[in-house]
């Protein structure tokens, strides 16, 4: 039985991994954390989470008897305490944004913070178990993915060397329910007068994906950035509480054919466990990934056969957040990797 | 022309003052303030009030050049301008609650506040025109009701002398949306993902509603009250922006007929600009009220005759706020009722 | 492991069961029905069910070879394949309101149907297991209670003995999601743009419920009709998809002390496995029953202690339907009553 | 004083042509028809809409007193009816889109109808006054623009010469309310489960509105076709009631300067009544819009200055449908375009 520590257990994705990991059969919650709800009762902030005895500890407890330990805290908080965890050697699934990109100045620029841990870069793996799953297994410290660069790569990496023929930069309009896009700590933007009946692009409050979408694109797949950039990103806030949709355009030099494009997602989606590619004619929606820690793909082409449109579905606070990092849980600890979340 | 000045006027209720006034005929908007967007322009706060040419004031500027001033403050605040504003020979309508209730103590426990100014609330007229038409057209302050004591009274009072025979306390079951439950003020309460599906009693924060409706149910009508209290009321949040919708339960000792209580309310209703009393066998949903300044009243018993619903559904930012206001501003200045209203 | 069949498996119900009964340990789908989608693959229908291989089979399938049936089906379509069904040895959950009601003649008049099946009444159990545990479980037929019955009745039973003082109807003003009120068959009332942004009472649709609160709440405890009625009954349509929130409004002679009725409920929540009693001064909100078969229920009196407000949460398609008919299976085949629903 | 018909006044454009004509001072709706509610009073159908003292009409009503006619009807009765009034004299607005496509075989294809009246489409005037002005002035059936096509088109168009130098199909990805997609009449897909919390891309739906797009932005600007299409279209249905936000991506074989692109949008936005330009670094969320006449448009680009944004906001049951329609009308009556619509 996995021994599991969560620092910052009463936010949005904190209580979604209290959601999930409570019918986990090898992973128990030893301890939980909350600055906002220390020392009260889990059952008594989420009544709807029973199976919890525990009070929410404050931040700064010992961690030492755990032997995996979540973060879904801040980015600077998570920047600060990922070393000493790892030093006291309990292994880390990080859900902020601290170590997720590679660049230490790229870092400084979209994050407006200087990175104080770089000699843990090289060591961190990505937490996309599609693509790093060897990395994540032997992993100490795991930079759990953003929910757009999940649902951008999910829906461009397939194509895998296809993408070398790319003839322009892939346009990745996402559409995102408010918990991702703050949640819950963000004041007017995401107030209910100023979301539901709106609908808004909030290029600002996401500029942080593009650079982890970006890096991953050209790291996995043999895509070469374009004269005019490499991706161009335009997230947008939509009145819904949970999910992305991205639509993302593609444009081919010559026409290719369906079969092409199909077979690659097909077979993808065969070899995955939480990937799932739509019958042809089928764009996803967002109802077939809520709660869920699919990822649901659908492609279509015009009548050219060079424009193709790639929808992915993706529920932010499952496959965007808690979901994955069990996901990453699982391979770390060596069991299968959907344990828990079917 | 009528110099009018406003207060906080980029909150919801200052903000919605602004629509209607854009187009009145016999007012003019000349200063209006926000201690939060002070010096910006209202064009580009409000990019869709076109007509607006001022920026906006801090709110300490000088009103003497107004003949009257909205006050859409909260309470501490108009408490404490509104006797200077008088001295000043400048009429007001105060949208906040720091007037509306004439007993210091009843203010005391329900506000939290000490009220600094009991010698002007013997000529504080409350602000519903239905009522006190003659009260407000002379005043120097109008106290403008809240939108809760609005949908009540106007659900209850229009059956006048048949309040009398009621045998318990009426029950108050009042759906309000977002807006009339704090706005964009307050802080988790109505963030979107906690508002967006879900629907919830929160007594606490309409406490001050309740003596309200007390108060003047009991001044302008024979209803007394009962052994167990005036009225039972439960304010519900609903996951929608504005309007409340409220249900009015009634209880007589022996049957009532139908014309009887419809007769009350048709009356009432024609005699009365911004009240529409519905067809037999239909109540008002909250679509036919959305920016309007009417309030929609229903009427059904059961087979009974002596347990009737009566259903109100209003505005709550127009005829639960700033069309009121304006309609008290009208009736002030000598101007018909409903100008720039319809 | 027990072999279940779904009438009318592609509905709002049908779809629920199937998604409750994918991970259900003793119970297997073994065919299920749609007249609209007949033939397709419920993998095309429904995407994010995984796990369900089959096709939907035309209603009229032969279901001899399953142990019990639900019958997720419009009234007049339960109301006769009911007694075919147990002529075959099958048993049967209804989900309709066919079984629901004891006398014809009500039957009639709430129903507009005439009941073709009367001799079956008397062994019908009514399936709220929480009051009916042993005639459910042994029971050939189980009429499933319909959702605003179970949060009416589990609102105000639990208090039994004390009913009996009552001395008013009780009030039940109820919110229901769309969901709950005609689902997506119905036409004009349930689309987006009447529905979003709106809120209504709709008296005439839930006409059907009020009769089987009725029956319950008198057959179950002392409460005795009063001269004006036995409940008042006010359904109110509210822009979420699915959940009610109750509002129960008691009124007893003489102050109740708060202990007492706390003890009640209390002690009823610790003896059922799926009702939760809030802590004093918590009202449940409709977030605390997403997706779960608990019902959850808050109390508060006024000053007089006369005055109490009970209210209570629900998913109307979990506990107000397709839970609900898990719970009653399990019950029927000596299972574990809460197996596959937590 | 204008005499105005309405066919088809009970539709959501139908509606909406009687909210804004309520007030406007120099037309007078003569006559309203309506197939679903003729005999009805208006003001039991719509009791929000005060001033109509008539009832609907049957749809064959004679029309020949009336000076100019709105059709707000389905394509098929629209083609039909159409040459029948103007053979009678009167003037007609069509807010279908039965003569908006020029070329009788792309008509065909798109709206699966056979065009019987292709001898009007020459002098038909497309109704978008910021381009087509004079036509419409003196036209006697103005075909009045998809909402679709007002929002991608007033977004592209001002761009003007600088559209000859697009070296790719611009992408449109529009994002409407539910009323842009069918609105009231459709089943299963505008439910209010199905739309709520849900968000999908569903191009067979508006595929009438990509030739419409093509047709007039080849038509009124110097862009030529690219090797692998015109445009590029994505429609998608939004949780909102109305207005339609559209993202429009351009790119350019090299930088184009900031001030290029805003002195272009600028300088149409002067020109034009209802067209708003945002400051820089704004692009309009769905708020602006709503109940206005106003397009509102940002433009926006990225570091490389050849990839472009620009974000269109427009109500499209009023700039998108029935106040656009106005507008026509007061320039067709050769009355000021604004006129009734501020």
């Amino acid at each position: 039985m996995v021994r599991i520590g969560i620092i910052g257990a009463a936010g949005l994705s904190g209580r979604e991994l209290l959601y999930w990991l409570r019918n986990h059969p090898e992973a128990k919650v030893e301890l939980l954390t909350s600055s906002k709800y220390q020392r009260q009762k889990v059952c008594d902030v989420f009544p709807e989470l029973t199976g919890y005895s525990q009070v929410f500890e404050p931040n700064d407890v010992d961690v030492s008897a755990c032997d995996l330990v979540f973060l879904a805290i801040p980015n600077q908080a998570s920047l600060e305490l990922v070393p000493k965890l790892l030093e006291q050697g309990v292994r880390v699934i990080d859900l902020s944004g601290a170590y997720r990109l590679r660049d230490t100045e790229v870092f400084s620029k979209y994050y407006q913070l200087t990175h104080t841990a770089p000699e843990l870069l090289d060591e961190t793996a990505f937490g996309l178990p599609e693509f790093y799953k060897d990395e994540i297994s032997s992993a100490r410290l795991v930079a759990n993915p953003g929910c757009y660069a999940t649902g951008a790569l999910l829906g461009i990496l397939p194509l895998r060397d296809l993408l070398a023929e790319l003839d322009r930069a892939p346009i990745i309009d996402a559409k995102s329910g408010v918990s991702g896009a703050g949640g819950r700590v963000e004041g007017d933007m995401t107030n209910y007068v100023s979301v539901n009946e709106n609908f808004k692009a909030y290029r600002d409050f996401a500029r942080q994906h593009k650079p982890e979408i970006q890096l991953y694109l050209t790291e996995i797949s043999p895509y070469k950035a374009k004269e005019s950039g490499i991706v161009i990103f335009t997230p947008i806030l939509i009145p819904v509480n949970r999910r992305i949709l991205s639509a993302i355009y593609l444009h081919f030099p010559k026409a290719v054919p369906v079969a092409e494009i199909r077979n690659r997602f097909s077979k993808f989606a065969a070899e995955q466990k939480f990937v799932h590619f739509m019958d042809e004619g089928s764009l996803p929606d967002l109802k077939v990934t809520l709660n869920s820690n699919r990822v649901m793909i659908g492609a279509e082409s015009d009548e050219s056969g060079q424009n193709w449109v790639i929808v992915t579905s993706l529920d932010n606070l499952v496959k965007g957040a808690s979901g994955q990092a069990i996901q990453n849980m699982n391979l770390m600890c060596g069991l299968d990797e959907s344990l828990g979340l079917l």
